[in-house]
């Protein structure tokens, strides 16, 4: 793959074109560009306003402020299903016209055609009545959490399932009717391809689990680095300095708090990371949640500027982001040469708390299995049985083998069948995550898949940059990010996730490198 | 004037309408409100982002955000012109619809008219040309006053006035051309009564300043108390407390840092102000800037939530919008009153710095008269004299009088001789203020105005609340807020200023209260 393929159209146009032609033409694509560009203005509108109801705005700016973002929400709607839109890819996206296109524009109108017959085919009413349980869901979602109750959440729940199903029926779907919604997350994975990768991943943690008994964690991993107290404002310090170190540039980017963290791309120049407030008993967690935040920043922060203002300005998929997030936080992480390096960088503020302990010690600390009963807090090989439970059942649901009012019965027993325990209530259960309630179906596998990814990415790295463990050791983060720019980012949308894992690592998407990895991590911890 | 008049429409026109008028009018209401609600979402989007870039955007942000913003305003023209838009406002302002609104309703309506007019009498084309002139030339306005040039600015500045005397020219106007202007920022003001107005305020103002001689200021006035250092964590809190104090509500609101300070009202539960960076030397500024943009602030969370999402919800006009800040920056800040109460609040934060010093000597510090060469820092006597420059220059520039080649021999003589001195070059001449660059011809009278206002209302919150002296002494603001949300602040824009000023005070607009404010301060002080 070669970076010319983001070349300017108009070269591309002025050589293949006659005069005539080439106006007409030119004026069709300024049109629907300019189109794209309305659009991809009000979605950055409405991404800031977000952002800033999650960061600092007024309690009591949320009433209108919801309104807002909806309204910009709805003209963005309209723009998309507009006649304009539709009559201008039908024009450009017909074969003459087409042959002119260059790669990008080829690319942008196959996105545009996709994204048009998705929401060609929910009528307008259905798909608000949608958006509108969706809210109300998230804050029933809060309330039921809070009581450990899941009947508060079901008859929200229920519509919303119903709501898909109808949706992939209408839209068509080949193979499995989850396929569509997979596709949405993850283009061109389906549940032909996702069964066999989940059923070999499960397989190997649970060899690995097999082999490892977590009663018998090595001693040496101290409950008591991270427990200890480091002072807010040098935590801030040296979390600026370690993405910077990254590659992370303020310039075009900024860290703020916020309840859960994320990252946001707003433009090409504004990428903004959030991470909860900084807490004296709480750095591992600020930590963690830089790296893995920084790692989606990265990867927004360096999307060609050619694909600006196209719906191609955006990671390959959430996969691919999450295997950016995932490189950073565990790959690199919670690997021992990371920790020789930052437990030095740590030395500098914190002498006391490093105080007489070794990088093998906090590497033990950071990698310490847990088989913790929520996902977000579980550790590298019981994460991916945590996501497929998930799978499983959106899978089952969709295709209306299970139903929600059976759905507490069938996450229990598939979490005792992987994860080898019964969630206490529904809290620890089915309520722990938000996902569902926010009509998020298709969306976990691409966190599994994310893992699966970095590593493949990794083994190539490791190729391409044969001393990367002694770059790492040192602090040297320049040679990777680079590499990750000139291999995935740079590349926005323009492949399917499959593709450019082929294209970047030679090889199908497969379980190996991270089954390998997982092997190694855990055999050399024990 | 009764609250009565903020009441719901529904129930005015369920009382006056028959049932089938009644239904048909009601669904051309909901579609004018919703109409209207999307132009005012898309308003508050685009004041948020421009907050965020005046606040903490990161650098590279800017590019991309500010065409962002150029679409939301275009999206926001083009639905403030569009057919609907005509069409509903011709179909509603019809008698036989119009006898059933209520006051709320046929104010809209009048306004959006009026705007509907405005933004038709000029081509979308011509008005795009005037946009970008006008971005242009506010950087140009930048790097001219950075070289105290104003040759630079010049061919802007002429294509400006141009298409401002075009806009005149084609919207009709009566009496002098420059009414049209100066009804966009204080309706129902015109050159005929401005003349009289500004004429009195000069012959006053230079009555008392013949009377008194800088030079022999008194010597209790000490340079020194605010060229101490002031730390900058314990200024926050002070003003946060003092904003707090004056009744600006922090959970509908916040208070950040800013390179020019500014008061900005995104929605009912969401006003925001900016001051400064704090800086140890330069608490004297920031806490008058948070004085001032306090006021603002007040008047924009306390506009009644009837007229949210109609033209109604802003202030009644400049002139009004800036009395307020001028009420609690001079009337309120530089009184003695004011500095008998904040002494003491001071001293508990800077005990060293408050040491042996009185609130008489605090008074005498911040009302000392320095005849300012700048417009932004000069005294309350010599402030007004600087508008009037502006003023007289602007309207023979509007009428075709005067021409921008001759602009700066006009400027100096004026300034020669309404303020006595001669800038020694284009910098602290013409230069020195942004808003001709930004197209704002009409808007530096409403700052007097504000001023004059500001003196009548206060002559009548005296009668009022008797005590209102003690009160200040005490630090209570409650009674003087509230006066202003039950006589002010409820209305927004449902009344013109002239009638808003004579409604609550009983008197025509004019500048007796506010010379005999200026006369006695300044006859106590020397």
């Amino acid at each position: 793959m070669s970076r010319r393929v983001l070349g300017n159209v108009s070269i591309s146009i002025l050589e293949k074109g006659g005069v005539y032609i080439h106006i007409q033409l030119q004026q069709k694509i300024a049109y629907y560009k300019q189109l794209n560009k309305r659009i991809s203005h009000l979605d950055e509108a409405a991404r800031l306003l977000n952002w800033d109801l999650s960061t600092g705005a007024p309690p009591k700016a949320i009433g209108v402020r919801s309104e807002v973002i909806s309204t910009l929400s709805s003209e963005q709607y309209k723009l998309s299903t507009s006649d304009e839109m539709g009559d201008i890819l039908f024009e450009l996206s017909k074969p003459d016209n087409m042959k002119h296109l260059n790669f990008i524009l080829k690319r942008s109108l196959e996105e545009d055609n996709k994204n048009y017959l998705r929401l060609m085919s929910i009528s307008p009413e259905s798909y608000r009545d949608y958006i509108n349980i969706r809210t109300q869901a998230q804050s029933v979602w809060k309330n039921a959490k809070f009581k450990k109750d899941f009947s508060l959440l079901k008859p929200y729940l229920k519509k919303i399932v119903e709501f898909k199903r109808q949706v992939v029926k209408t839209s068509g779907y080949k193979g499995h009717p989850y396929n569509f919604l997979l596709d949405e997350y993850e283009p061109g994975m389906t549940v032909e391809k996702l069964d066999k990768i989940f059923y070999s991943l499960k397989e190997n943690i649970m060899g690995i689990l097999d082999n490892v008994k977590i009663s018998e964690y090595p001693t040496k991993a101290k409950n008591s680095i991270f427990t200890q107290e480091f002072d807010v404002t040098k935590q801030e310090n040296v979390i600026l300095k370690l993405l910077n170190n990254m590659g992370f540039c303020m310039s075009k980017g900024r860290l703020d708090h916020s309840p859960h963290p994320f990252a946001l791309r707003l433009n090409s120049g504004d990428v903004r990371l959030t991470i909860n407030k900084f807490h004296p008993l709480k750095f591992k967690g600020a930590l963690f949640a830089a790296l893995h935040e920084g790692g989606h920043g990265l990867y927004n922060q360096n999307i060609g500027r050619e694909l600006e203002n196209t719906p191609l300005f955006v990671g390959a998929s959430h996969g691919v982001h999450e295997s950016q997030s995932r490189f950073w936080e565990n790959i690199v992480g919670r690997s021992l040469d990371f920790w020789y390096y930052f437990k030095q960088e740590l030395s500098n503020d914190f002498p006391s708390q490093m105080k007489g302990i070794s990088p093998e010690e906090i590497y033990l600390d950071v990698n310490k299995l847990d088989n913790s009963k929520i996902r977000t807090s579980s550790d590298e090989l019981s994460y991916n049985l945590h996501i497929i439970v998930r799978y499983e059942l959106e899978k089952s649901l969709i295709a209306g083998e299970l139903e929600v009012d059976d759905l507490p019965k069938a996450w229990s027993e598939k979490t005792k069948e992987y994860l080898g325990f019964l969630p206490k209530d529904d809290g620890e259960g089915i309520l722990q995550d938000i996902h569902w309630a926010k009509g998020y179906f298709g969306y976990f596998p691409t966190y599994a898949l994310g893992n699966i990814y970095a590593a493949q990415l990794t083994e190539k790295v490791k190729i391409d940059i044969p001393d990367i463990s002694s770059k790492i050791r040192k602090g040297e983060f320049t040679h990777i990010t680079n590499w990750m720019i000139d291999n995935i980012y740079t590349y926005g949308k323009l492949l399917p996730p499959g593709e450019l894992i082929k294209e970047v690592t030679g090889e199908e998407v497969n379980v190996k490198a991270f089954t390998n990895y997982l092997a190694n991590k855990y055999s050399e911890i024990f």
